[in-house]
């Protein structure tokens, strides 16, 4: 099942900055092959939605491994059976 | 990895009441075995990562099945290696 | 104008525990006088909308006073002109 | 207090698509005079959050006179006090 994604991360326990964990989840979403676009308030995200939750699980485990305490994560998933879903459909 | 979320599903051109796939989505992440707690504004969960977002998609293509024509879900996904993540612990 | 809301804030910046700040969120929301019920993955409200969001604003200006850096809030508001928005009204 | 945001509205009980409130929604929210960037999955803002909220309520006040008869908000909020928050800062 195709979907649209918002990802946005939030690492807590590493401090008032969290631009590196930031910068290494967006490079784990974009790794996944998905179209991954940065925006100030997350990730917006195209694909299958099986890819799309396997890459957002990627970045919990690697932002664990790599010393972040504690992870937040806030996702919108939009689906849909009238049209094939894309991030470009959404803008107007 | 274990999680503690938040799932909140909104069917999009069903009408003003979604009162029926509300009750629909909550049925089907209970028969996920998840611990789940319905409140007025979503599903709260503890389980497996995996789990969580299997039962999720499990949502979307039940809704769909159904009828649904589109679907925006909003999650919250919890993780923390401080300490085991669980509902209980997140009231104080 | 009447509304359902949920409002859950995620303090950046001090530490690994939010214990503390979001036991202080939950008490600065029921002293707004809102229908105010706390739930794992944040409080939700219902009263006017002009009410909520005072409320939320108070929240940021006392966590930031009592030395919470940084503040990362999620927030749903529901509103509808078919019948009384109400916390009751969207459990089943 | 400053802030950085993140709003999407969506409405309930007007169809499938949902394009025309999107953009009334945005219109409005430009119209308020904050810095208002739109992508897939909402519309980032950067504003006083007093004049943020005022926002968000005259969209829900506007939305509901032209016709929708329900509206579920989701809003992301951001605060600090160690430097002045701004959505250029929120990107690497």
């Amino acid at each position: 099942m195709k979907a649209t994604a918002e990802v946005q991360v939030i690492p807590i326990g590493v401090g008032v900055s969290v631009r590196d964990q930031v910068r290494r989840a967006h490079a784990v979403l974009l790794e996944a092959g998905l179209n991954a676009q940065l925006h100030a308030n997350g990730t917006n995200l195209e694909g299958e939605l099986e890819d799309v939750f396997a890459a957002i699980r990627r970045v919990h485990e690697t932002l664990h491994a790599e010393g972040a305490p504690r992870l937040a994560t806030f996702i919108k998933i939009g689906t849909r059976t009238d049209k094939e879903p894309s991030l470009a459909g959404k803008l107007f």
